[in-house]
């Protein structure tokens, strides 16, 4: 703790998204984007993050129009930090109730159309709660714009998709940052350490820079240490490093709001040898080639599924299973950033995989597979989607890393 | 940071609450309680702190049955720590979807009825979000599940509003770290000090236990310092302490999960002064009578909108303008924990004030008044509802704090 006391958003970034804002309404031929919550400290819709960055109290609107206007209608207390950020043109602080300063700004623009913050796909989307859309609804009752809903998840996917440069500058200094405590790492490794006693060690660190994690503290970072270790979201657990086997680990930090997203694996050579047996050199190898698969195909226009189908084969060609989940999702204020991912065509991930890849795009390449008797070899980059291709936000590990 | 790993959540109280929630599912004549969220890091659904207490990746169905039985379908990755907490009677982790192993579980228990976590009046009921049910009723199609269901708004209100014993026990650890931090504070009072020193001076206090805020840090605590300091939610501002003026507080930490939320005041003594001048002791004698009328008003039965006007009419008949907010609201988890609330019927509290107080209920009791030329008295206190009335967890404030 600074001790400084700062509204959690940079008003420049708030700013910076608004204005990008207007241009994705213009492009998806919308007029009004409504970002409609009510006591978000118990639920937080996502897009929040985004059109504000702090917590509201009593129902409030949120509006973003296609001509530019940016209008806040809340409770009365929330309306003063508002104010202050200066990125709303006005700021309506109710007292009994919104419904009529909401529909006094609805007939004054008249849109035919209005986003609201829903999408049986993207979670990153889908911050309206099916209560709130009913409250809403019944606001709207009677008049022409009950009709004229329509889901925000075009608006969301490309807002919150493609990075703008101040949101890109937050992502390479948490990627940095987690390289940086991945180094610090390589040289506190011995064997005989637990997974549990690595993540005490990665969690001391973090505290002493006042960061926070990309995910779900208990399991951030995972370990997957030697064979018997489970891969997958697990806590650490009582596994320990060892000569002969393979430590992979999954972390990320959060700063500055903006998280990174890497897989990294060590292996512990055993006496006599001086680099890693053929079989672990190999799964390193192909997982690498793997996401080299994927770095290929991932361009705009791409569609999200046909870059995981282009890793995907390559890992199987080399005689691996293929991964049970995504090649990669999207990155920014979340590990899972919603919209488009790079995955195969499976019910879980619903449309997500048949959405567009566009530039500013920011995504995780990522896959592992088991050595018998090792442990698993995985690894995942970060990249971001340029005018022709893709560009590493991390330094990509070309190499086991030996201990 | 200690650096101990461990899952954000009591294994015992998740027991306790999942207990209690069978319980109350049979009294509400309900046979299964789902809770159907995704990817919650974006969008977290609140029962998910009682239900489970950290977040799920891909769909998940977490199923209380009124017959006692609990299962968890989670995406395979999920399952692990699920497991580890006991708290499931049967964990299904799956790969591709979850639409048959939910709709087999379904055939098997053939529920009546299905509450699920949406409502127009209750935040902490309304956890799932507009697209989710647009997910749910799609599994559902074409079984005769689809129009069974219901909205666990009854449920989630009774199970979040009664309080188990583990809840008590961290509510009241967390109001009284809260009231020592007041004292602590009492001791370093001058004036002379702005706002936002003091916030940073509490903050730091609360960096040093380790411990977090009751709301969004950058206005815990606010701070209404003299005449001039605007009364809300605003961030702490430059305005100062000063002899003849009052200074409010509104502030609570968070400590295992659980919050407190107390408001205190202080009168600084101006030069030959003994004690407060007559107009801001009125405004403090004022503010401590309508607690006590709430107070009295308060007890299982009771109505929340009854409670309030108790206290509403005691406050006007001592010749101040009514407070333009509930008396008071429930306080858990969060400072705003939902359901009833002790409020007036007004549009922006919805249904909220006619629901029925019950035993076990943490509510606040909270107003105050401004005193020109000296600045807010305000109070509020932490009781919680007994089998005849009701019981402080707050030492309540009864004289002014002279600095």
């Amino acid at each position: 703790m600074t001790g400084e006391i700062t509204l959690p958003q940079s008003f420049e970034l708030l700013h910076e998204k608004l204005d990008q804002a207007v241009g994705i309404l213009d492009e998806k031929d919308t007029d009004l984007w409504l970002t409609f919550v009510r006591e978000t400290s118990q639920v937080r819709d996502p897009a929040l993050d985004i059109v504000l960055g702090w917590d509201l109290t009593w129902q409030s609107a949120l509006l973003v129009s296609r001509l530019g206007e940016r209008i806040a209608i809340v409770g009365q207390f929330d309306a003063d930090n508002i104010r202050r950020s200066g990125a709303y043109h006005t700021v309506i602080g109710y007292n009994e109730g919104l419904r009529e300063p909401l529909l006094q700004v609805l007939q004054r623009l008249d849109p035919q159309s209005i986003a609201v913050n829903y999408s049986e796909n993207d979670p990153a989307a889908d911050g309206l709660t099916h209560g709130m859309f009913g409250v809403l609804r019944r606001h709207l009752d009677g008049t022409p714009y009950a009709d004229r809903l329509i889901s925000a998840e075009p608006i969301i996917g490309a807002l919150r998709g493609r990075k703008s440069p101040g949101e890109l500058a937050r992502i390479r200094r948490a990627v940095a940052t987690t390289e940086g405590i991945f180094e610090q790492l390589t040289d506190h490794l011995e064997p005989g350490q637990s997974e549990r006693q690595l993540a005490e060690w990665i969690h001391q660190r973090v505290a002493r820079m006042e960061l926070g994690f990309a995910w779900e503290p208990a399991y951030c970072p995972t370990f997957t240490a030697g064979p018997d270790s489970p891969f997958g979201h697990a806590m650490p657990g009582d596994w320990r490093t060892g000569r002969g086997h393979t430590l992979q680990i999954d972390f990320g930090v959060k700063e500055q709001d903006f998280v990174a997203d890497l897989q990294r694996t060590w292996y512990f050579l055993d006496e006599g040898e001086s680099r890693p047996p053929a079989e672990v050199q190999r799964a390193f190898d192909a997982v690498r080639a793997t996401i080299r698969a994927g770095e290929a195909a991932l361009k705009p226009g791409a569609i999200g599924w046909e870059v995981d189908a282009a890793a995907r084969s390559t890992i199987t060609e080399w005689g691996y299973p293929a991964y049970q989940h995504a090649l990669g999702h999207q990155m920014g204020r979340s590990a899972h950033d919603g919209s488009t991912i790079l995955g195969p065509r499976w019910e879980r991930y619903q449309d997500t995989p048949f959405g567009v890849v566009e530039q500013g795009n920011v995504f995780t390449l990522e896959l592992g597979v088991q050595v018998p008797e090792r442990g698993f070899v995985g690894l995942e980059e970060d990249v971001v989607v340029t005018e022709t291709g893709c560009e590493y936000l991390s330094r990509p590990q070309t190499e086991l890393w030996c201990v």
